[in-house]
């Protein structure tokens, strides 16, 4: 959370999905200079799914540009050769640079779902490392001891596991950090697992002379399995690419706990209306939270035609699947059957004395209509259900 | 030591400056093969002294030469502008181009006391580190993991002490091991200390398809204080620049503890030698050592004449420095002055009769002649020495 109060007020578009700003004084100083701000964000062209998850520190980026900021974008075309421990800790594979521009091209598409790309500067680390000699390199790798590489979570944590961490990947951090030196960043932005990278980024710039980057951090959004970070490769993301259907229908799964972080972290709605809607009734809250989530990516109109149509499709299924489907006895001559041969076939009653007073009751429901007359014959075409009070139903299906 | 008796046999010449040969199998069918085997020693320019504790692998080396083997010694010129920790684990500064060439050529004219400097290969490291691109920086760097560095003792002693460790150290490391890649080394040369980058270079070639290199690791001589590694910083060390004078006099500085060491290490001595000289005479076996050392370096001319000035000058120096200066009273009218007074004045007799008493007994000297006439009157020219006993003396000076 931001702590100062005057700062709170400047960044109000933005104050509900950050989590931390590093140093805080250093960014009012330079919000207040009136200067336009270079707001940098790296793009890692290892993976070309985008998902919400990534999207909170993007809309972020959306809000200082609305605020008359710069976005600046590093495409890590050079860096995404590297490789960088995922949330798992692993070590990523090399790309090769066609697999890179791909996935860079689908990056675009999806971030114009965002930011205003046409004010957007866009510039790639080969720019700056492709001609960088190994001497260089090893003035570079003297910037940062092995013990401040190790303070880094990921590091430490699979240090603690005995799991193999890459020399390679001490430079990652490196390269990432020279990016701000490069682009003269104002403000770097990013999740929580990337605090350690951005604060390398400070001590580059700092060493360089230069007013060294804000880190302005948001929160990480759990998966919709609420265990893991969201991640394509678990299987848990709601990517930007997914259809409107696909991303409302994932976003209906999370569990009532995520709710209160989705609705922050994921959605637009305000902080107001987030309180009368978390007090309401879940189901109506969660579908809520899934319309304002896809109506953040694909407008409000689609928002809500995914919400209608989720509630008639889900109507709609809710029989079937929990009801047994019953092939009724031959109909008579005439073509109809006795509703108490029904009421007796699909098990609801014992005997035609039992069937008869639950019919005479009026807990018997055909096809949506009550059927008191215990003596009626009915006709059926196939797919009537069948109720006995609010517990036993069953679909009357006829083979062909 | 060497364990395989066909190893010990073929590698006689070398056999007592060898500690480990890393594995002893792969070097035994290197040597069995028949070919001259590239034998890899690494110059690191960032210091200009040799001293004779870096002589032992470099007399390894020479003997190898002698064997038919190609010295191949590889400059780090570029390796140089990366520092390494020292023997007290601290970062060597970076040097400039002119720094880094004025050492080579001071190593050059060292080497020459050693090698056969016409058959040596040499090679420079900026040939193949000056045009390496980041990406294939990248790629060598992918080649260890940060635990595996870590075992290096240098590195893992810093860790432990708290000591900052650069990121830039890890990639010397790889470098080295590249080096050795580079010039398809079967053999690498150097001291314990060197045994975690011999390693290195191993592993790399085995990375890269070729044989490994066999790491042949000489013991470390500790300097003339007998407390740490031979270094120049420290002042503990022989250099090979050093006057036969002065090589001649550090090395009867060593204490009786390192002598064995010294011998096997330091002098061309042979074992059976060696166990005559450590038997005898203490002061002689240091002068012998001494000799050899010398001789080894200046030709066994050099050696002798050094030992015998050494002698001279100590035995003539013995008494002046372990000796007080006395100033006599006024001599009489005649120029002379009583014995007795003398032998008072020094202290040596509390009285006229006690020093009668010493004269009379024949314990007195003056100059190196018996004076027994306690009525004697004796003529000084200043500096004379008065010796009472064994353990009395005092040098006569008369101002001017």
């Amino acid at each position: 959370m931001i702590h100062n109060d005057v700062l709170r007020e400047k960044l109000a578009p933005l104050v509900r999905s950050v989590e931390t700003i590093v140093p805080e004084p250093e960014l009012l100083a330079k919000l207040e200079s009136g200067r336009s701000l270079r707001c940098k964000f790296g793009i890692d062209p290892t993976s070309s799914t985008v998902h919400i998850g990534n999207g909170i520190p993007l809309w972020n980026l959306r809000r200082l540009q609305d605020l008359g900021h710069t976005a600046v974008l590093i495409l890590g075309d050079y860096t995404a050769t590297v490789g960088d421990p995922s949330g798992k800790d692993k070590t990523r594979p090399m790309l090769t640079p066609e697999a890179i521009e791909a996935n860079l091209a689908t990056w675009m598409d999806q971030l114009g779902m965002i930011l205003d790309m046409e004010k957007v500067e866009i510039r790639r680390n080969s720019e700056w490392f492709r001609d960088m000699s190994f001497l260089e390199v090893l003035d570079l790798t003297n910037r940062m001891t092995v013990q401040q590489m190790m303070e880094r979570d990921s590091f430490e944590n699979r240090w603690a596991r005995h799991e193999p961490i890459s020399v390679r990947e001490f430079i990652y951090c490196l390269m990432q950090g020279w990016d701000s030196v490069q682009v003269r960043a104002d403000i770097e932005l990013g999740g929580t697992d990337q605090t350690f990278n951005l604060t390398v980024g400070r001590r580059l710039m700092e060493q360089e002379g230069l007013p060294p980057q804000v880190a302005l951090i948001s929160p990480l959004l759990e998966g919709t399995d609420g265990q893991e970070k969201m991640s394509k490769s678990l299987g848990n993301a709601i990517g930007l690419t997914d259809s409107p259907k696909d991303m409302f229908g994932m976003a209906m799964r999370i569990s009532d706990d995520l709710m209160p972080k989705y609705v922050r972290l994921a959605t637009d709605i305000s902080e107001e209306d987030e309180q009368a809607l978390l007090a309401g009734n879940p189901m109506d809250a969660k579908l809520s939270m899934a319309e304002a989530l896809t109506a953040r990516y694909h407008g409000q109109a689609e928002g809500t035609r995914q919400r209608e149509e989720f509630v008639r499709v889900f109507s709609r299924r809710e029989a079937p699947t929990e009801m047994e489907e019953v092939e009724p006895p031959a109909p008579g001559d005439d073509g109809l059957w006795w509703i108490v041969d029904l009421v007796k076939h699909c098990g609801f009653a014992k005997s035609t004395g039992e069937a008869r007073r639950l019919l005479e009751g009026g807990g018997v429901r055909l096809a949506d209509e009550v059927v008191s007359d215990w003596r009626a014959r009915v006709a059926l075409t196939g797919g009537e259900v069948l109720r006995v009070g609010r517990r036993k139903q069953a679909r009357l299906v006829i083979a062909p």
